[in-house]
């Protein structure tokens, strides 16, 4: 592959994204399922334009850091703070749920195992696999739709933020069973001391900005500077404590929330997004589906592992809504942002296959989940909110 | 190498390439030249936290894409249809003088070859290495100061252009002694092919851009889709005629040059520029330099390529513009925003080494070329600006 060939990817998927979403918009479908249809379209699933590639696939993860970057920026942290223990209890309950639920369905299908045997801890890791939740999808929806301010659309995020690293935790505790380098302990430390880091590191930062903001406000640097830090806290969660790059990416967000110029880095930011980043991000995701291969009784597990991972997502996280006051439609509201699934289900589905837990055959079953929730997700959110509108909205 | 690392470097080269550049401003030196001395530090030659990787050059690709992008939407036409003769004129004096002056320095240091000789075809071919400008840097160079839309600037940007495209044509001819599969008339017939095509599409582009602009002004589709169509002629100009990308960029630049939101384009694709792509262009630069291996003998030619390659250009092109009524300093002015060279000499020289007409050890002298006149160019415009400021000037 030449050097420029990947101009014409580009040129196809910002015009493919934007027509598409616009084709979105005209039904009434969020702009973002129009986005990833595009990528469905030109990816091999229809036409076979073009393919995944390292690039695009660097280009993506780049996109969805700065929407999760955004997303921190446009946070409330008084409203954060109220809602932390809301998010948490809701985050477990959107793990646990899941985790139970697909190691049941595994065991459903394939039987039940001794406790400790190989099936045993096969059913347990295809549980881990659905824990993950991935909300840049439906940061972007919310905020498409105006809601992401909101008490709920708060609440989805920092829970979904959460669940990531409970995520993590309960995926190290599967696999320190069969991997003797991977300790529950240190992983656990590991997430201590991010959120230690984070903390220390995050106030002093914040104190620089506030600065460097007081003496140049709306400078070029402030929004750049801005960018260098997410940058860095992104690779720093991934590279040292093993915690997703979009967690760090939003904590860094969360960390300059509140500097004087947070409304204006955020502009800079989205331009490049809805550019440049965010549209690759969007079209990948349907670039990377490819169903070939795809044969009757996987068909079935696969349908089956879509539909269980996104109804305990929606039940767990909905009930346990339920307990902290929020009416019906919100719980739904609640289950429904968190049911999206990403790259962090993948990268899990990978860990296992390299340590001979699961084989080849269950990706399809991830990329169908991702897919259906991906589409279902901003659909579903938009037909509640269109039903039962949130009056605190605020874009 | 992870996917995550990636992040890191991008950290470093945003806040290394604004922190140099605040520095470069401190001592009166253009922005870009603290950029590039940003990639100096960060790369092999002093520091070297990093290294040149292939995301980073493509990232760096997509950056001075978007600089000649932005600089052909910043065109006025009917300056541009003057200035025509005149900036083809410049480019041809502009590629001619190099061209000789580079064949006389190597037969002058290895000896003059008879004509048709082995010794002689390297010769040109070293000439032919010193005719393309690279105009990405000067654009921002004047940008920056104001001077890009005066008629100095409009013609030091078309001339610069045109000579890319005289460049090709002599390369082609030098080439087609040696290499059976280049023919001249093919080339030639490409480049007239090239702008017959990029007449009529840009004709019906324009009229499609209008249209959709006068529907829809001011909606984010209109630099998306504007996008789209620079990142296609780019590709398109570089795989189906042997064009530079960066001149597909320009056209598509000028063909939007006169929509009605064309400033609202430009608007969104700096942001683009200035946040992202262009700090990684000219850090890019800075990286990939590096001097391991150099010798003696090697340095000597080295420095004596570097002077005549700058030397001839600032000749070449000015005194030729001296016939077109320009002042003394304007001549000078153009002479010296032609001096820079950049990938395209690197392009050649692969080119020539493919062919096995030169050894690796002229990238070298090519590199150190690259480095210098990056560097030279902007001090010296910027000093002759600061001298005689052009009257005419507008942001």
């Amino acid at each position: 592959m030449k050097n420029y060939d990947i101009l014409m990817d580009l040129a196809l998927i910002m015009v493919g994204a934007k027509f598409m979403a616009l084709v979105a918009r005209k039904v009434k479908a969020p702009m973002v399922v129009g986005e990833i249809v595009a990528g469905l379209l030109l990816g091999p699933c229809v036409f076979g334009i073009m393919g995944p590639n390292s690039f695009i696939s660097q280009l993506a993860e780049i996109g969805v850091i700065l929407i999760m970057f955004s997303a921190g920026l446009e946070t409330n942290l008084a409203e954060l703070k109220k809602s932390g223990l809301r998010a948490f209890v809701i985050a477990c309950a959107g793990v646990f749920v899941p985790f139970v639920c697909g190691a049941l369905l595994y065991s459903c299908v394939y039987g039940f195992s001794s406790f400790g045997s190989e099936g045993f801890f096969k059913a347990l890791f295809i549980g881990s696999i659905m824990t993950a939740t991935s909300v840049g999808i439906t940061v972007e929806v919310l905020k498409e739709l105006g809601y992401l301010k909101t008490k709920v659309g708060q609440t989805i995020l920092s829970a979904a933020i959460i669940d990531d690293v409970i995520g993590i935790i309960v995926l190290t505790f599967v696999l320190s069973f069969k991997d003797p380098k991977t300790k529950l302990a240190t992983v656990s430390l590991k997430v201590l001391m991010f959120l230690a880091f984070s903390f220390i590191l995050g106030y002093l930062f914040y104190r620089a900005f506030k600065l460097i903001d007081e003496r140049y406000p709306h400078t070029r640097r402030i929004p750049i500077m801005a960018m260098g830090l997410c940058f860095a806290l992104a690779y720093l969660a991934e590279a040292y404590f093993g915690i997703a790059d979009i967690t760090g990416a939003y904590i860094a967000g969360i960390i300059l929330c509140n500097v004087r110029d947070a409304a204006y880095i955020d502009r800079k930011v989205n331009v490049n997004g809805y550019m440049f980043f965010a549209p690759v991000f969007f079209v990948s995701i349907g670039l990377k589906t490819s169903f070939n291969g795809m044969k009757g009784s996987l068909l079935a597990f696969s349908i089956g592992f879509v539909l269980v991972a996104m109804v305990s997502k929606l039940i767990g996280c909905g009930l346990i809504s339920k307990c902290f006051g929020f009416k019906n439609n919100e719980c739904v509201k609640i289950g429904a942002g968190m049911m999206t699934r990403g790259e962090v289900a993948l990268i899990i589905t990978n860990k296992g296959m390299a340590l001979g837990m699961i084989d080849a055959s269950y990706f399809t079953a991830v990329i169908l989940l991702i897919i259906v929730s991906s589409i279902g997700t901003p659909l579903l959110l938009k037909a509640l909110y269109s039903k039962y509108p949130d009056k605190e909205a605020s874009a």
